[in-house]
């Protein structure tokens, strides 16, 4: 005997892989998450900008920010004079590896 | 010491993990994966579609038939009197299971 299926209302339904991809699928937040995970873990505003190049500066702030907002990327204060800040993966972003990885490996 | 890292051209590189997301990251792509991968694996077109409600016959024909050209779905004839046909996930797209699974960790 076949067991039931359940049916998913999907009016209403909302998937995590999709909400997941709502966040992380844009063209930079990819490649900065890229850098972190793959590069170096701990990065200043401008070393990142010359490895993303050619990012604008604007673009990289604006998508430091949004990841700051979500909780992905954190900002530390290493000096303040001179000052210099750093920026780094939370927890949360780090846990990203994997499926980021795992979906890579897929399309290999 | 610090190694040296490698600096990617980002004007020419394109990531396999926005690669990836570029082919399934839709919403109706997801929602039929979704009922392949952790519903039944082999479907009729009509039960599909009554498990997907409310997505019209039209838009799935579509989504299926682009399943199909990138060789994640594939479509069997099961008989011919009554013709009768059954979609399923092919090698590639069954390997889909662990990369989205990990993103709906992630998220949640």
């Amino acid at each position: 005997m076949e067991l039931p299926r359940i049916k998913t209302n999907y009016k209403e339904f909302t998937c995590p892989v999709k909400n997941a991809s709502a966040i992380i699928g844009d063209y930079w937040i990819l490649f900065i998450l890229r850098e972190f995970l793959w590069g170096k873990p701990m990065q200043g505003f401008n070393e990142l900008q010359r490895y993303l190049s050619p990012i604008s500066s604007r673009t990289l702030a604006k998508k430091l920010k949004y990841l700051q907002a979500y909780g992905i990327v954190k900002k530390q204060i290493i000096s303040l004079r001179p000052p210099k800040v750093s920026y780094s993966l939370t927890k949360k972003g780090i846990s990203l590896k994997k499926p980021l990885q795992n979906l890579a490996d897929w399309y290999k």
